[in-house]
């Protein structure tokens, strides 16, 4: 029997600041139908995908702050959106800030996660690698502020078996990190699943603006083809807020090749039927188990930064 | 002052299995002396470049095998390339198939060394990634016998300050693997050399042929990219015993851009001048040290294949 996902990648044009919850979810159900009417088994969408995304501009006020986070999941804004998923029978894959108590503190994680077909949370991923700066820097355009309104996610890198394989999240910068791909590799990922909010412009390395496409691409491509799993990448796309990000909402195969990419920079659904024994088939060539050598990879776990 | 090293990187055309080391030496001096007329300060050769790449084939007899492999660097044959580097003052990488006695033990290694403009080795590396199988496959058009002919390389990823800079090794089948590249950029590497011997076909994954190139191009890419370094990656190609080599001799800068590339399957001098300041810049925006997790990477040490 062929194992296979057909996904939707639901690309997000842009979120206005004075965007009720209610509203993008509205939204969301739309693509959703979209997508079941596709024969999708599975809609992802982006990071943070219910709001602006709100580390581009500076909030000195906590409460302020926490008015972009959601306490519960689903709460009463995301319901409808659980309800319509169980009543189709598709999965989706949702990012959203959570503010959570754990040990009896106030968190902030940068979550996404993925609900079966049945309306039910399958797995949670917080993410890891925080972009940006704590600090405000007004000579900027915009801001980069990951870093002062989020925790560092606390779950680690996790997979889950669902959609008849075996599925692993990450969000944005995580992307970055060949390390991100190699634990959910090693995890048994045959998908990952991505949401991002990627500006294409850089205020404080402007000579790279013209390669922000490029090393989007090359990270995810690299990242499927080293651990044979397929990558959904799900984009924020289009001008919002002033700060103008890129589409290229893609699917990647083992091979790194992108199979289906976005031709827009509005809300877009990027679908393609993914094979996961292809997966099966990379992972026979690439054959981890004989070729890692593990003793001489030390220092990626004992240090952090580059030797001087 | 700019730092920069101007590299050629030496591809190599077929080597037949009947060529004297001698006759091979001769032709790497003659590169060696293009390189130098045209500026570089490093000429840097692919792997196992003194002979035809023999683990194409199988080899029953010890002795027979121990004749592709040198005792000593330099030897009697080598001797006159490290004294004409010497003479003009440039350095070089040289692959070759080296038989060392190891705590009493003969061992046999797929070594790199790096020589420094006075004709002194600098560096050396042992290849830590073998790939192939170790029996003979009689099915096979051409073997890879890597994993019966070498020992698995027993030195680590090293880096060495040499050319103003800071520069590593790795050789074939290390650059498929992220971690290679990780281990060299966190010990500080702007510049990784890397020699392969890299056939146009996979036998036994022959739906694969179309992307050898891609494959090729990617890892480095990203590897380059991800770790702020500077690739230099040089082929042997065309036919060489019955075996097509892919060309693609490659440049990469730490924008994961492909510089300069090779556009024959003969010998061919690809030259650049790279500027490791470039190297500098991007490591600032990498920025590792803030923002690489280790705590969730241990997987990659503590397990070597995938989980099913």
């Amino acid at each position: 029997m062929p194992r296979t996902i057909t996904v939707a990648a639901a690309q997000s044009g842009p979120v206005n600041r004075r965007t009720s919850r209610a509203e993008v979810v509205e939204r969301l159900i739309t693509e959703m139908r979209q997508a079941r009417s596709a024969g999708c088994d599975l809609i992802v969408y982006t990071e943070c995908a219910l709001t602006a995304f709100f580390a581009h501009w500076s909030i000195d006020d906590e409460r302020e702050l926490d008015r972009w986070f959601e306490r519960e999941m689903p709460g009463p804004d995301t319901q409808p959106l659980f309800e319509e998923a169980a009543r189709l029978g598709i999965g989706f894959s949702l990012g959203y800030a959570e503010l959570a108590t754990v040990g009896g503190r106030t968190r902030r994680f940068n979550t996404s996660i993925l609900v079966g077909p049945d309306g039910r949370i399958v797995g949670k991923h917080r993410k890891i690698h925080l972009p940006g700066h704590a600090e405000h820097r007004p000579h900027n355009p915009f801001q980069n502020l990951e870093k002062r309104y989020f925790d560092v996610g606390d779950l680690g890198f996790q997979t889950w078996d669902a959609f008849g394989g075996t599925l692993g999240m990450s969000i944005c910068n995580d992307r970055r990190w060949p390390e991100s791909y190699r634990v959910l590799g090693l995890l048994g990922a045959e998908m990952i699943l991505i949401g991002y909010n990627t500006p294409d412009n850089i205020p404080e390395y402007p000579e790279l603006d013209r390669l922000v496409g490029f090393h989007h691409e090359l990270c995810m491509q690299a990242g499927a083809n080293q651990n044979a799993a397929w990558v959904v990448a799900v984009g924020k796309a289009g001008v919002e807020e002033g700060v103008s990000q890129i589409g290229l909402t893609s699917i990647i195969a083992p091979s790194g090749e992108i199979v289906a990419q976005s031709t827009t920079l509005g809300d877009e659904l990027v679908i393609h039927t993914c094979d996961l024994d292809e997966s099966t088939r990379y992972r026979g060539f690439l054959n981890l188990e004989q070729n890692r050598r593990p003793e001489f990879y030390g220092l990626i776990t004992q240090q952090v930064g580059q030797r001087d």
